[in-house]
């Protein structure tokens, strides 16, 4: 028995997925003509209480439309030295808006209100690229899964209000964030001008993403999509899969968060382990000491039949999920010891 | 009973289809995880002789990906003005590639050797974008679905040769090309750098398209496609689809070949119909009367119950399918009258 | 001695022209501070009746300037096929502007309404880039220095307004057009959103070229030329030789035309030569005997101290200019026999 | 008398200078026929023991062509948070050449072969673009006209040859580093794959910049210089500038430099000034007291007949150069007081 926790996008459908895809109804997207598809657009615009959305193939894809329909050439979009729109999307801002990047470095990857103000240009000054947009993610996957709260983006929102800045949310997590807090989503719908939420991660679908917002936005962005390869035909099966997740699976990323704590618990009796990042979700980030590298370390791992993934030198990243069982989380206390 | 002429891009999995998919072995295709991706890749790669292939959402985005693959920025294009990638890929060699277009206008969308050879600039010029790559369609879809035969295409791999450019194939309906000239996929894979094959049109599967090609152009291509957010995950379930439609669904092409021959004999009967393209595989594109619009003649089929595409100001394309019946073939004929 | 007919690009300053630049006041134009960049800027705003304008390095600047603040990638330009913007800008239209071109043939490179109309896409339909800007070139270089009137570039706004597309004129040669055609600057002014017109082609300036429009437009290709390079410090020199340009050296363009006609003569002489295009402004363009290759033929005036352009596989290209001398009229009369 | 410090780029041509301008000879340099031109870019080279050069608008363009020949979309440079590259040339690491920027933050913006090992990604995980281009800046502005060593960039190089990084050098003000050092130019030729020089800085030319390198590169940068708009016809008087300043403008930076470490001696004495980072060159920043803005006090200078630089919130810059005077310098003492 492997137990695998590189990521939450690991899991595979549950039978009951499996029966909402295999009997979803199909069109051809491309034309519009694929009802399911149709029907997750509208579920999600609904749950955020915006106009509309669009299911794509990745969180990375629904991101960049995000930034490349916000932006122009020669933009800046300001984000955390450590959000995935900088750190994992493959140079994309620069690639597919040709934006460039002002990385503020927050505290485990969450921007504020002052950090911003630092990196928001002279608009007369050509020198500089104009300021455009503001990109938060939440829960910060390279900051450990730690979430924003409801009054903290509402002061930033403030500050895109005051400079004229767009705000997008890459919400791959972001009921992970939810759970804990309690937030409603429609509070998101109202704070940023975008969302991109991800269906294959905590949600266990196998594929897709939606990028919510306003109609004219996402109009724009469904033109991008096509040129970037984004338009799909029979998309339905993977929209089916993820109308069952948003209606099924989001309550129980607890668990997810439970067992998180739990592992964090097992880790601290682990003495390659110097210090373990806050667990607030479903990820969990350990350093090791000082002469022990990540690669090695998770090498190690494997060979118990634990696989994680390297988070820096010294650093290793575990993520629960939908896959994990009990039976795992007792031989992982068993393996790692 | 609806008629749905449009494209053979509507198709819905047969149950067969459906079987392969819901029983195929899943992994996590952005970790190089999921063995039904590995197989369908590596199926494909053998098919032609290639080195590696690429699975992806759509032939835009296999497309796309060899476009910018192949040039750098300020590199030109020569591909027919007819050819897909210039009209249906929403600007994409501009957009992704940074790259211009020569236009020569072939017979039916076919270029040849001489056609290519006006379009070279002299490569010491700085005020012509540099000559780099050839891009050829078969079967070709604005000509009505014309083919190449391969001396024609060995003779155009030779005016590449001379001039150091690359050649790539948009071979969307590759095979309905391959089941009339009876050529071997091999002789394909010698001839060209890199081919793009559509498993959602006449094979029939409900999502994606590969990228076939030279191990280090793939290597760069599945680069372009992450940031691009071509990345999925457990994208198996598609691939199992196209695993069996190669298997399964090539020959079958003829079938739709033969239909189209036939609704090219009912429209001999159509008082409205001005001419007909000859009929060389599945599509059919016709000329109506210079006083009646097709957007006009497609709403008249629609309210039969024929549904077409207008393709221009007086062209309309029917496309025959896997979904067409023998009654529907029947039905078609009474109600074209 | 040398009779250049190469391109009216290769004159050099006149002594008083010489003086002026000598003579003139300097600053920082990067800063804002070049005194004679400021007055030369303003001049040809107001010569316009438009609000604002750019002092570039090239005509290939401001017109790529002018494309990108435009347009947005995706974004089409519809500009006729023998456009100089298409054809001798590098295919600057993808690599700076990220945009398609569609490409009408009009005669003689002229646009009209009803080429235009059918360039204009369907604005819904994401397979094809969005129509967004109509780039008109006047006089038309490869056209053999053909104009438009006031009314025929009215009837093209018109098209523009009707469908929401931007009108951009590439005036490289305007003047040359406005002393035959005697209409004023003003009417261009009102017709175009944005300008460009060239110092050192028949204007006689060593370098520069000045993009006009509204002031935030302005105020955006500022911003676009500082991250092509295009910022330059003392460049008052050269603005210098602009102003004393626009002063003095417009009603003498007639003097160009005179010849150009006067060269058309002799060329009805000469045996080789098979047609000549209309003899419009300063641009004469023959075409040569079916079996006499342009490069061919070129080759052997250079012999005879004549210097031109192959302009085609049997066109050539002559320009008369500020540079020529009565003198070296005769002479091409005796050296072209 | 205004003491203008804002930069060195404020000079204006001396009459030795003005006197080479006006003699030169020139040519049309789109065609490559300005003599002028040409012996500037052979000097260039030269110097460098490099092979070809390209004579250009601004060291913003030489820079970006620089990084758009060296680099592809995807791709990432890897510079110094401070860099002139990253920091004044308004995103075009983005804009021009689709590339991302690896930002280490090194001593005064200089950087070391640790701080760039840390910042070369695994070239197999396409979630990262791809480490191409090292971007050095000597000296560097915004590090106060600090310098790097030959030994230092030696180290530099050798890590670029072990990962296949190339190595770039913004030598905008290089000569106020070699006057210091004593290196020879050609070990900078050995150690860059190319180098920007520019001339309207402490060299006191009135426009223009050179990139050198390897002809092929050279020639790939022509062709780039072509579509953002910098070919230039009668360049020559322009080039003139430039090889009067190799030829007299070099050895005399010294006295810049005295200038300044003199100016740092009367700075000393300012109340308002808490710190002054150590002079190396012709660059002078100093930090002001905890309540006193930059922009505050540029103004109480401006008042005082000082013009300066808020270069950060409390930072502000001064530079000296060849417009500079005796007199001014005395005066600058009484004012400052």
């Amino acid at each position: 028995m492997i137990i695998d926790l590189r990521s939450d996008t690991i899991t595979q459908p549950t039978p009951a997925m499996r029966e909402a895809m295999f009997t979803a109804q199909l069109g051809d997207d491309v034309l519009g003509d694929d009802p399911t598809v149709n029907a997750l657009e509208a579920k999600a615009a609904a749950l955020f209480g915006m106009e509309a959305a669009l299911f794509c193939a990745s969180g990375t894809m629904t991101n960049q439309l995000a930034i490349r329909t916000h932006t122009r050439p020669g933009d800046d979009v300001i984000c955390d030295y450590l959000s995935h729109v900088y750190q994992y999307e493959g140079g994309g801002i620069s690639v597919n808006a040709l934006a460039s990047a002002s990385l503020p470095q927050g505290e485990r990857g969450k921007l504020t209100p002052d950090l911003i103000r630092e990196y928001i240009y002279n608009p007369a000054d050509s020198h500089k690229p104009l300021s455009r947009l503001v990109v938060l993610e939440n829960t910060v996957n390279k900051g450990g899964g730690c979430y924003y709260t409801v009054p903290e983006i509402a002061a930033i929102r403030q500050v895109c209000d005051e400079h004229g800045l767009i705000l997008h949310l890459d919400g791959a997590r972001l009921f992970n964030a939810l759970v804990e807090t309690g937030d409603p989503t429609e509070a998101y719908g109202q704070l940023f001008d975008s969302i991109s939420i991800c269906l294959s991660k905590g949600l266990g679908c196998p594929v897709g993403s939606l990028l919510i917002g306003k109609a004219d936005m996402i109009r724009q962005a469904r033109r991008y999509r096509k040129l970037m390869g984004g338009g799909w035909r029979q998309a339905g099966f993977l929209a089916a899969a993820g109308i069952y997740a948003l209606d099924h699976h989001i309550d129980r990323l607890k668990i997810d968060h439970a067992r998180a704590r739990k592992i964090g618990i097992m880790l601290e009796q682990v003495p390659e382990v110097e210090s373990i990042l806050p667990i607030d979700t479903n990820i969990v980030i350990f350093k090791l000491s000082a002469n022990l590298l990540a690669t090695d370390y998770v090498a190690q791992l494997e060979a118990k039949g634990i696989r994680s993934v390297a988070f820096g030198k010294h650093l290793v990243r575990f993520v629960t999920h939908l896959d994990l069982t009990d039976e795992m989380m007792t031989n992982l206390e068993l393996r790692l010891r």
